[in-house]
């Protein structure tokens, strides 16, 4: 990830912001804590974009409404959409990529020439570039997935895609069924399994919330990780969490929850892009 | 008016924008040729606020709706209003000062502690506070305004405030007369007249939109301009109107249109702080 100053990234000087700004907006309750929109602003504007992503603090109640008064301000191109809105944004937007729909969430959204909005998930595709990034490619390789929400359907996704054989497991055991089965029905093959035992697997991903609090319990045990195991987490904050020093612990590799925001940024560019076609 | 570059000016870093950003929109139709969004940005940091101005392209038609969407979103302290929407917003906020409802159109709007909004018009300061800056102090001077419209209405109250005295005339004596009511109702004595003529005025102002088209009539006859008058415009695009030309031709010290803008962006701050006590 490249670090330049934002000031000569961004090429700034006295015309910015100017009136002929595009605006792409991050929607979320809260937005405080959002870490996006100055590296999303340096990538919009490297990509020849007069762009910038701007934190739209929108509370869950109002989406509907806030969503309706964005769609009509004309230079607003796009949205990234975080937590408490992934889920329903999905049902306001006009339609949704094949991945979204099954995942049932959306983490971006784009105005299409004809004004309606087209919705995607990213952060598969992130989760997923930080890996290759680092030299792991999951192509044929064993990848363990805990947690059959949104984060491990888009990551269980995406790794098949990418090539790896993927189990999942969830404390709910109907809830990983459910997943494999959706996913079998749109031919991503994924084994649900019942015990929460990673050994055998390249790859280890804690997809589940667990560790966002100090006193959450770890999302397996650590005793079953070994070295040659690559853990990496979807939570965010802290960017170490508890499972992930236990890995390190254990002497594996870690992957932090912040590469997949981070990996994902080129991705939005690149579907914000096809937009403005 | 200092003109660092905004890359200094601002601060940027790589921090920017980031979650904590407050949101200043300016609405209008079109948007594309407004200047105020870079300068006002700087002078927001300086004020201290992590905040920016940002061109919302909102079509006349859905400002209702746009507006209370706009409204849902948290960090979105204020607006700055331009064409078509000084009058229409006048009716959406929730409170306009004096001279707003005096003018019946705002530009500037903040959103309260208790969520409500408020509204105020602020061109007429801009105006008088770029006569101060040259040198030229209205108090106990005769003015003569040309235009009785919005712009005409906000510009002569100011000086009346400023301790001017003065004239307004417009080509419809009626408009004249209305407006030199309603001002003389709040105890701001202005005169109606109804000849073109600002002989004796030590200030002409025009405050019609005469000047913007190459084919507009000039606002008063040229003719009737000596040197020792100060000649400003309100008109933004061109910046030397065909009128300013006359004027300087004529041996007049001038005033530009952007004035108006460049000088009031101080005191939209002051305005926006007010809000955020």
């Amino acid at each position: 990830m490249a670090n330049a100053p934002a000031s000569e990234a961004i090429g700034l000087d006295n015309d910015f912001p100017n009136g002929q700004l595009r605006i792409y907006g991050l929607i979320g309750d809260p937005v405080s804590q959002v870490r996006a929109p100055s590296p999303m602003t340096q990538r919009l504007r490297q990509a020849g974009l007069n762009a910038a992503l701007l934190p739209l603090h929108v509370p869950a109640v109002v989406l509907p409404i806030a969503f309706g008064g964005l769609k009509l301000i004309r230079n607003l191109d796009g949205l990234v959409i975080t937590v408490p809105h992934k889920i329903p944004m999905a049902e306001l937007v006009d339609r949704c990529s094949e991945r979204a729909r099954l995942v049932g969430a959306i983490n971006v959204a784009r105005r299409e020439a004809d004004s309606s909005w087209s919705g995607d998930i990213l952060d598969g595709v992130g989760f997923v570039r930080g890996l290759i990034d680092r030299g792991f490619d999951p192509n044929g390789q064993s990848a363990f997935v805990i947690g059959a929400g949104g984060a491990g359907c888009a990551v269980a996704m995406e790794l098949v895609l990418a090539g790896a054989s993927v189990r999942v497991f969830d404390v709910s055991a109907a809830r990983a069924n459910a997943l494999a089965a959706r996913m079998q029905q749109a031919n991503y093959s994924v084994a649900s399994v019942e015990t929460a035992d990673p050994r055998g697997a390249a790859l280890v991903v804690n997809a589940t919330p667990l560790g966002m609090r100090e006193d959450d319990p770890l999302p397996l045990d650590p005793a079953l990780l070994s070295p040659e195991m690559l853990v990496a987490e979807v939570v965010m904050k802290p960017p170490v969490t508890a499972f992930l020093k236990h890995a390190m612990a254990r002497g594996c590799q870690t992957q932090l929850g912040e590469a997949v925001m981070l990996y994902q940024l080129d991705a939005q560019v690149e579907f914000f892009r096809k937009g403005l076609a």
